[in-house]
């Protein structure tokens, strides 16, 4: 049963679930149910697909998550980031406006969905911390970035294509001459509208009295408004017959469940991008997600979540859906609008299964630049020029990965680019690694404290060498420890003793036993004893299964003064008799120092 | 002129070179040469080419490494696992016998020194890290597995082919009816009497009075006694005409030298090869080196020895060889010889060079099957199942790297296995990184020191939880941290402050400190004040640089006790009334605890 529940976290929230809590979540649901329809029918035609999949993906997906997901207020759906995501994976693969690239589509989120339940029951979750923040935080501005500049076409009424940022503006300019400037009227004022509802409509309608709640969720139907009233004007005026590109007719009813296509070719090429995709919306998803559990002292199951958003995206598929994730806006409006459980999900969903019955005629005369529109603004939100300057200012090497993820996103391309960020931060990590803090120390008069000879009035010895390593020691940087201590002993040819101290040394690999293992061996053909202290418990324990200890030409010390007395009492003697300049209790907090 | 010595090595020992360095230089050259005309022969044969080639590698390249190098007893030419990687690499693009396959195998060796040069220049050295010690000697286990079992068809004189073992043991097994028993009897002596020789010569030698220096050599000079005694029995009894391959006929002259093919397409398919034979040729000489360094307290710089490689490569390149690096077994004969200079090296392609001009008439009539048998003694000694076994014992995941590393060199092939093998250790590394050693502490009665509440009987209140981190927080495992501390306070609902404990965090990527702003953000969220205690002085400096302290809820105290003090002083006070159980001075080593 427990494990039941893990799987299934709908039986723990179910067996509890009340009509107040069922009020909560159905008010929660009209709301979002309002905010997402024209959020659908934009990402999915982001994402090059016909609108009607927009509405298709919101509709099943957040009933698997219902079942599926562990956090009590996400929202899935499409989103910005995945739609274009899709686009650029699908349009590798087929042509906008074709059945094989609706198609392809499709197996994408099915293919992603498999991925997600997958790495969900095999707990890879951790996965997707190889995703840093300054790659992911990068990646979304550059997608913002791309997402914004291709929507201009729709704003302009030109065609145009592409999927970097080149293309699409070389792309844009080359048709500048054929500008329809209606759509170009309608585009700009319902993006200045947006612009406008997203910065200014809070404070005016907080100004003249409305509740924040009320006020919240006014802004927040801001798009729907220019939904509504650029549909109205495009009716009246019949402006689909004077260039202005319409949505269209929606096919009305609800999507009928079918399989996706098996064809493997189609799985393969798909099953790159739908690895990039999974991993970036879990990111997204279960950030999202946390930020929210934690407001409540919830948690969130990262693992579970990954089966929760696999089937939301295999029920996408399977309802001739695209791939979904959590989206953050929607979410945030969820929870703050009351969502209590995941039920919530479930209700807008039908009220998306609603709209797509009854609403889609009224959405024939919506123009396209007013979901382009919507799109703009809200992915310019997603675009932070503010976190490139902060981690510049923090880290090179973070800012390093983070500007070549943006770099090549921007004109290379999305999935090029994610790579890229993960490569580049793996690798900059290993040398980081591989080059670990090392400093020679010795004993502060006065006390049975070392510390670095460089930075502290310190004591040494000519005769013993001590040397503390301030990182756990692996492949990566074992061979820099020895080349470390090899220099140091051609440079001090009186020492007789070498002292490696330990103290932050948390696990020793078998390269890195192999190193120690040579140092000894070299050090004794030098004639020069090796010794370790400050060992750890577990790093010990595993030294004791080897014959390292066998070998080992000198001691473990438990502490580096018990090695000093040993080894070079004249120094310990000479050190104890000088009194510390500094009050003893300093000293001993090494907190500061290193 | 200290910028000219460290490009040019030679400028360093050249300067102060006299006459009894010569002697000992000479004498080891002269050694070394005996030892590494068969050797040069048998590598050719291993790698598919011409025996004349495996002579030409060992010329020019001898003179570069004097040149350029910095190891004063590595002897470069052609080795073992070198060879086989270029059968591999070569055989994917040509015809063994054809001049297209030798000017693969010469293209290859061109690209592999640029390589190592530019490594060299860009001091690149440390990629070389990230080859593991358990998949090095996996690699080179099974490359020596592979090596033994394609010399199978030349002490049968049977025809077979392939790089797997699969492949090498099913076409010899289908050839097993073609067996030419002159070759076996051959072939199978020469391998028994070099097993002998290697085994028990030695011993023998010693055992009736020989000095030790001149039984080793008598020993190394094992093959070179049965090349000599085949080739007359060849010779003699014209073996060749009885279906015995015999050497033939080798252009004696030394090499033209000539520029290497400029065909595009033939250095992209080689640069992938290059870059592993590069890195793995790098390690095995850069060890081999070190270890014959630190004998005589001397220093190399291993991304000079980079540079050295590098135009080792590219001698060999234009003066018609095949990829080389610097060879255990001949390094430590060159050592034990007597080498003082890379000079050493010089005089012996002196040596190479009279024997290519005087001595390649003799070797018309030598068995191939002799050849076969050097090679199979030599790599048989490289075959090292005991460090599998020591792997397994000491730790799973290195064993687990290196499994997969010997696996799929055998069936898959030897670059597919070296790759896979780093792919997979970087990947175990980053899984062990993303969950670092974390522990909730507590105070140790009648002392001011923490310990982990699991292993210690120690004093917690119930408003302070401390979380000690024993690991750097970077993007890797700053996930892991937010959810471990999330889980903590909604497991603790009567906690008030979480305290970060970072007495071994040496670094705060962006991404931790990212995660570190959304647990202060979060737990403010649940009305619990987030604090750090004993961050190290670097770690410090660069949080100032942010805005992160100024948001932080809580404090950053230099001590946890002082934390203890202000944020719960009733808990303090009772750890204080109490007296400890032990003495106090084994609590203040923090040595053997976690």
């Amino acid at each position: 049963m427990i494990r039941f529940q893990r799987y299934l976290p709908i039986l723990d929230w179910g067996s509890r679930y009340d009509r107040e809590t069922a009020t909560s979540d159905l008010v929660a649901a009209v709301i979002v149910t309002i905010m997402l329809i024209p959020q659908s029918l934009a990402y999915a035609l982001l994402a090059g697909l016909p609108p009607e999949v927009g509405l298709y993906a919101s509709i099943l997906p957040l009933v698997a998550y219902a079942i599926f997901g562990t956090s009590r207020a996400l929202a899935v759906g499409p989103v910005a980031v995945v739609s274009l995501m899709t686009a650029s994976a699908v349009g590798e693969f087929a042509q906008q406006g074709t059945p094989e690239y609706l198609g392809a589509a499709i197996v994408l989120a099915f293919v992603s969905g498999l991925m997600l339940v997958l790495m969900g029951l095999f707990r890879l979750g951790f996965l997707a911390n190889l995703l840093s923040h300054p790659v992911i935080s990068g990646f979304i501005t550059a997608s913002g970035l791309l997402i914004a500049s291709s929507q201009l076409k729709h704003l302009l009424g030109v065609p145009a294509h592409g999927h970097t940022l080149y293309d699409i503006v070389l792309s844009i300019v080359s048709h500048l001459n054929e500008v329809n400037w209606i759509t170009f009227a309608i585009g700009f004022s319902a993006t200045g509208f947006l612009f406008w509802v997203r910065k200014s409509l809070k404070k005016m309608l907080l100004g003249i009295g409305l509740k924040p709640f009320l006020a919240d969720i006014l802004t927040k139907a801001g798009p729907v408004a220019a939904v509504a009233a650029t549909t109205i004007l495009s009716a009246a005026f019949e402006l689909g017959e004077r260039g202005v590109r319409i949505v269209g007719d929606i096919p009305s009813g609800l999507p009928v469940p079918q399989l996706p296509s098996f064809d493997s070719d189609l799985w393969l090429a798909m099953a790159g991008p739908a690895l990039l995709i999974s991993v970036i919306g879990f990111v997204e998803s279960v950030s999202v997600a946390q930020t929210l559990a934690a407001k409540k002292r919830q948690r969130i199951e990262p693992d579970q979540e990954l089966v929760g958003l696999g089937a939301s995206n295999i029920a996408s598929a399977v309802s001739g859906g695209y791939p979904v994730t959590g989206g953050f806006a929607r979410s945030v409006v969820n929870f703050d609008a009351g969502a209590a459980t995941p039920a919530a999900g479930a209700f807008t969903a039908v009220g998306i299964a609603l709209a797509t019955l009854f609403l889609t005629p009224l959405l024939t005369f919506l123009p396209q630049a007013t979901l382009a529109a919507t799109i703009i603004v809200a992915v310019l939100s997603l675009v932070d020029f503010g976190a490139i300057r902060r981690t510049y200012a923090y880290s090179k090497s973070d800012f390093a990965a983070m500007a070549a993820t943006i770099l090549v996103t921007l004109f290379f391309g999305v999935e090029q680019g994610v790579v890229t960020g993960v490569g580049l931060s793996i690798a900059l990590y290993l040398y980081r690694s591989s080059r670990p803090h090392t400093a020679i120390v010795g004993i502060v008069p006065g006390t049975e404290h070392f510390r670095n000879v460089d930075r502290h009035k310190v004591i040494t010895g000519d005769s013993v060498l001590t040397l503390r390593v301030d990182e756990s020691l692996f492949f990566a940087n074992s061979r820099y420890l020895e080349d470390r201590v090899y220099a140091l002993v051609a440079e001090n040819p009186d020492i007789d003793h070498v002292v490696l101290m330990c103290p932050a040394v948390n696990a020793v690999d078998a390269s890195a036993l192999e190193s120690l293992e040579e140092i000894n061996l070299r050090l004794s053909d030098s004639d020069v004893t090796f010794h370790l202290s400050e060992v750890k418990g577990p790093v010990m324990d595993r030294l004791k299964r080897t014959d390292f200890l066998d070998h080992l030409t000198g001691q473990v010390f438990l502490s580096q003064y018990d090695a000093l007395c040993a080894l070079d009492p004249l120094t310990a003697h000479i050190a104890e008799s000088r009194t510390p300049k500094k009050p003893a209790r300093s000293a001993v907090w090494s907190g500061p120092e290193i």
